[in-house]
């Protein structure tokens, strides 16, 4: 029984295409830049990947129609290098569903000649961040010094518990392939959906790709985010002052 | 190895038959739904679905027979069309027990050649219902249209989190395959098993298929539930009022 | 990949044998019965079957050998029809693997020609049992009148949540294939391993099977838990009469 | 779908090996033994495992390049047998895992004829070990006299839950096969990864194999985690005064 099921809307023609994927996990940072890449480049959709190791589940879009849970693959034709962009709902909801869908994603990649990927994430440090680095991992060293030339860092240690998921999976599935990958992780809290992490991925990835990409979009949401977490700390700051109010000693 | 066991009972001959699902779930309305139906019906059970997917477990009938649990499919002629009802014990235990099921039950439903499905389901709000409604969610946007003519309504956002389950997936998965389909969510507290949304659902299905049923079983069961449920109100009432009285300052 | 090992110590030709199942489960009661049967009939041992659906785990025999968790097939001739009997260390350990077992000891016992089973176990009660009674399940409602002249009970929605597991499964797809069957439970608070409920069960297959056993092993077995038990109710009042003692006022 | 994948870097020609497995489990023994004994004998690495059984994720090594979790062997030729060395990040995350597993390490041992094999691991018993002595299981009786003589101990009854994971499935799926199998645990606390219990497994081994190893880099090991530990109790010991101190009556 085949668990994962392809549909293809279009098998384009690609010249040597690069695959960037940002599937959902730590502050959505590589869903987030991954969907705003295909955005602003206006990618067109060719495949959708629906699974077995996917949730059993429909999503009502507004109007009421139903989309069944998948992944989806669009392309982006490019004078030095065409793009796929992998992007989706979920990532595989078990181990075995993890490395099945990835070595699917890197069969279809292989088929149209995919030689390099990247594949983008938030790297969760549990803390508010104030500048965000964006911090990297490859398949082969020499492609460590040439991220840092893009200001990629590679602490000493870090990330310590390794990557989990699609975009550790992709990279280490692909290396066994022959196939060059690097991951780039924008540094997040891991608290709240974060754009301002997702954009320092993607202003890596267009000096790297040599695209010149509009923020705008990710500005405004990093913005409405502020005010959400802005406000929320409001509330949380008044509750506090009331405690002290309240624990004053009465004065008649 | 084979995870699916089909029993048929009787193989009948089916005129563009439209397949209704309702197996449990929130409030136990699609499989009460579907219970109704095939009993005002005296519809006529002609398979039966056994699966490794479902709890490895009989169920001891009065008399103390066992009977393995399963998924029935009933079949019931109709000048318009014939009907095919799913009703079960049970839904697939796993994600992936979900999608194999959900495609087997496809399998055979294109077999018949099912164009058309209706999945029966409860929408949970959590919260007392006064006036039960009935949202809807469907695979084609004209479908909404039709629809909401059978005051079916799609408000916007909901259910948000989309729809779980074979009422999900039948819909998703039978999308894929060209059939148009169409979830209709009775709403209910989720907290009893709720008969009063299975009659909203119904009401709004016999519509649909043009037949008139009698709710006189379902209205009975729906009092039998309302007996209990102010039973227990009146009991945590008492309780409370018990509590005060304690609370009272002795006065001697 | 075959996820079940058979290991065949001999292919004994065996009479319309019977199956006799008594795997752990409720207060151990069936595989209590069933190993006692496999001493007193001197049964032999013909088949050993591991299974990935059992732990991953050897156990360690006094003398440090190690031996792999499985189930393992007796055999016992005798004039009117043989009796074939499973123990085994576990059940499978997912829903999934329950249904394989199931399956593959079925196929096993329809090579032998066996058309009648018997699955032997506990019925959890929760409470202390004064006097043993021995529930019945079956898959044809004339095995229950047949059962009842041997003094097996079948109240009415008793047990209520079905029989989960082998017991249960071996009837359920067994009687998918034509076989006939009759679990036996005998009544147990559920607390402890149970030799008494194991020996009211046994007092019942005896005389369907026309057999006489000695019960003196048992017996003993069940004086040793009688007296550990007593000993911690003994224990426990102590330690509530030390309590109250401690409760009491301090009169000078 | 192949879920194990075997990447050989060399394919060696091995005279009668004996395989030596060191997986991470309780006190981390085992493979703290192996990777001792590879680093001390300069064994080879020739083949790399990569399996959907195991966690997904690569590890970032330092340096910025990733490798995806996976199982290795290495190879040691000596004079009177080779030797086959099994070490890794991971044992397989679910029970069906570990059997698949376990059966491929025993078709590629089987494939290089071994018949022979010793399985490291510790043997938790939540206490601090004075003098860590070395618990043996074995597949044939013969083994343990033999075992004995090299200070193997045999404790009645002990370990009592018998051996999970690979230790204890390499003996128990080589049996089956007919080869002959000793597992060595090495008694720990199971607190703190234990060079010390290693240590007194691979004394053991050195002398079952007629090999001298030098110890002194283990000992530097063991030296560092007394010290954490010690560090630990310390830390320990003066919240306590602390403690006391503050509950002492305050005298004006």
């Amino acid at each position: 029984m085949n668990k994962i099921i392809l549909q293809y809307l279009e098998k384009p023609e690609l010249s040597s295409p690069i695959l960037i994927e940002g599937l959902p996990g730590v502050g959505n940072v590589g869903k987030l830049a991954a969907e705003h890449l295909i955005e602003e480049l206006c990618a067109k959709k060719f495949l959708e990947i629906y699974s077995y190791h996917f949730p059993p589940q429909v999503l009502v879009e507004d109007g009421g129609v139903v989309r069944l849970v998948s992944n989806e693959m669009y392309y982006h034709k490019m004078p030095k290098g065409d793009l796929i962009i992998l992007v989706g709902d979920y990532q595989g909801l078990t181990p075995e569903g993890q490395y099945e869908l990835s070595s699917a994603i890197l069969d279809i990649a292989e088929g149209y000649g995919v030689k390099e990927l990247y594949t983008l994430g938030g790297y969760g440090t549990g803390n508010v961040i104030e500048k965000c680095r964006v911090i990297g991992a490859t398949t082969h060293p020499d492609l460590v010094e040439k991220m840092q030339k893009y200001n990629v860092e590679f602490p000493r240690g870090e990330p310590n518990t390794g990557i989990v998921g699609a975009s550790g999976l992709l990279l280490g599935l692909g290396k066994l392939r022959g196939m060059e990958g690097v991951c780039l992780m924008g540094e997040t809290s891991g608290y709240f959906v974060d754009p301002k992490a997702a954009q320092a991925v993607l202003e890596v990835l267009q000096n790297i790709l040599g695209i010149k990409l509009d923020f705008s979009r990710l500005e405004m949401r990093a913005a409405q985010i502020d005010k959400i977490t802005s406000q929320l700390q409001r509330i949380e700051d008044e509750i506090k002052e009331e405690h002290k109010r309240e624990d004053l000693p009465y004065i008649g």
